[in-house]
């Protein structure tokens, strides 16, 4: 079973957009436990299309194909399908009556062109789109079922999950081998360490395959196991908890969870609340924990103190420590996480105060510097840390990961 | 002059690392006038690499080519290289100094496996790697001259700078027709307006070609220029000023510049500060703001006011005006936009309150309705919008945007 995916469209092929969709397909169809061999991307060319298509015809057994299905007339997808096929574009009723529909319900008009995407080639399997104008349809180009879709992520996704999953389950039922996925979260340890440690896990669990991904700052361990398999799924669940082992204080999540979401739920199942006091880092932590739904339940608020004036002024941090110390510093960072709580009444709160570059290293605190305070109850501690990782934005990453990971190593008892 | 760009490696054939190698040499490729008619994508299988390389081989005049050069037994290019041309791997002497020198410089210690990465298809041409251990080449197979490099960003782009774009002169020089490109970034019309606005450009200055690059909540418009005719260039600075024109008051640069680039340009240039209250946002415009190196010149710092504790204690909001008018009004964003400018003594308090969802909505303010207060030396303002963007992330991006733009319509005199 060979699979191969195509992703159509002048704005891939020159660099205008990154193609998500391919990634997204890719790790779909390894779910359905077929064999990716290929990605190919070309640009809105008839001929292009065409080639790639007569020479997926002949070498794959399933292709995904992404992209001009639109009204334009730089939307030939469904014309280069028909001709490596081999037949006509003819009128699909119930293709039509969908587009009609849609634009009724929008109360918008249909001009002359979105007619044009009710074409699909002759003997084609039409794919309902639910969210959008553009049918999708699958086809027999040679010996490969080519399924096409728009290139819309938001109605690829849809399509392919409410479609394509039905009809590849329909065509290939008997060849294929779903698996079951499971995420484990790391942090802290470099990609080469995470692999050294988890790596027997493979043969320690016969059925169960391991992948690891980076997701900067984090890295996933993910374990494989064949869907429906009861032995192979209890399998999953004895290595879910051997490779947790094997991560000891750098384990964030057995469950695939971030580090903010990690934290958010740690302080909700406490019943604590936190507040943060930012400088280098800038509001990416108040940011990052604010993405996850449901965060006003823990977190009050944050200071970004990025002038010494806002330091000394808002979170109460002591002008002579600022002088004497300098505002990277230990004592500071202690100051501005216990001001940050006192100014709140959060029950924990965390501070950083680092160099982000690219300018402001010296010798003595270098570009990468950061140190973090985190304030409780139980008092206050601090570290200073020193991560190169090239660039600004890297370094506030990095930076904002360091400082939730204390928190959550407090939270979680492991912690100062 | 046929291009095409294959990218090697599981980790992207899969879909756990997303490719962005291939659009940043798309784009490279592009500005040196090379038409790119594919990009392919394969896993770390011997056979794929040598089958894609060698229909290369028979359609392309160039082929750029990342990834599988480390030390690992699943680096497997350069052999599919060789078997591609018919070449034997030889050792390059140079190469395996420059990877010696690299541990050494490092003080780490060499592996055997290190070696193998010297080892390049006879006739190859070595491409240094100053930042990294895997020598790049330029290989020919059939009519193709194939680059190879290291599928690490920083490594490849370093290369492609330093080495692949010299031995691409030198080799096609007299059929290369580079470009320049003129970035013009807009905001607040959608693509299709932004389009329909600027589409004459291509007809009022000949010789230059126009592209739109939705980058969310951005869009550029690029026009693009042949280098080195005068004329040309010359139309390049009238296009983009006729482009501009065409754009009135959603212009944010016509220079490329994002809108926290331009609002940070526009504060540096009246020696002003400014201080951010959020709400909605939940830090997401001071790390914006913040991402820009040498914000520290105007950014003061920002109160993310999650709780209504935080806005009442900290940004002095009346308690009454929230339980009257909800914490999502124009009256709680005026008082926090005052309250975070006298708090810090910013010259502009910009402050955000609204939904971000996806719970939290109510009939009179569904999900996507923000509030934007902006105060200064001339007083408060408010504006209340419904913007319905679909998630959670979307929709903190576009009110951050929306948050940002009225301080630049207030900086440069267009505003209220």
């Amino acid at each position: 079973m060979r699979a191969e995916i195509l992703a159509t469209g002048d704005e891939i092929l020159t660099g205008a957009l990154v193609d998500s969709n391919s990634a997204f397909l890719a790790e779909q169809l390894e779910l359905l436990g077929l064999e990716v061999a290929r990605h190919h991307t070309v640009g809105d060319s008839l001929e292009e299309i065409v080639d790639v298509l007569t020479e997926m015809g002949r070498r794959a057994d399933l292709a995904v194909v992404t992209g001009g299905l639109g009204p334009t007339t730089d939307d030939l997808t469904a014309r280069a399908a028909a001709e490596a096929a081999g037949v006509s574009l003819v009128l699909d009723k119930e293709a039509l009556a969908d587009i009609e529909r849609f634009f009724a319900e929008r109360k918008r008009e249909m001009t002359p062109s979105n007619r044009k995407q009710a074409m699909i080639p002759e003997g084609a399997r039409v794919l309902r789109n639910k969210v959008g104008t553009a049918p999708g349809f699958a086809l027999k180009i040679g010996r490969c079922w080519a399924c096409f879709m728009p290139g819309v992520p938001g109605e690829m996704r849809t399509m392919f999950r409410d479609r394509v999953l039905a009809h590849i389950r329909e065509t290939f039922g008997r060849d294929l081998h779903p698996a079951v996925v499971r995420t484990v979260t790391t942090f802290g340890l470099p990609e080469s360490e995470v692999g050294e440690r988890v790596a027997a896990v493979e043969s320690l669990f016969k059925g169960v395959r391991l992948g690891l991904r980076a997701r900067f700052p984090e890295i996933q361990v993910k374990l494989y196991g064949r869907l429906g398999r009861q032995q192979e799924e209890d399998d999953l669940d004895g290595a879910v908890a051997w490779v947790c082992s094997r991560l000891g204080h750098n384990l964030v999540s057995d469950q695939g969870l971030s580090l903010p979401e990690a934290v958010g739920r740690l302080l909700r199942q406490k019943g604590a609340t936190v507040a943060v006091a930012e400088s280098c880092t800038g509001g990416l932590i108040a940011h990052l924990l604010t993405n996850v739904a449901g965060s006003s339940d823990y977190l009050l608020g944050a200071v970004v103190a990025y002038a010494n004036q806002v330091k000394t002024g808002v979170l109460k941090v002591d002008p002579d420590v600022i002088a004497a110390r300098g505002a990277v510093s230990r004592q500071v960072v202690e100051q501005m996480a216990i001001g940050v709580r006192s100014l709140t009444g959060a029950d924990y709160g965390v501070a950083t105060s680092g160099i982000a570059g690219p300018t402001g290293g010296s010798p003595e605190k270098p570009v990468g510097t950061v140190c973090i305070g985190l304030a409780s109850a139980r008092g206050v501690v601090s570290r200073r840390y020193r991560l190169f990782f090239g660039s600004r934005q890297a370094h506030k990453t990095i930076f904002a990961a360091v400082a939730l990971n204390r928190l959550r190593l407090s939270l979680t008892g492991k912690g100062d």
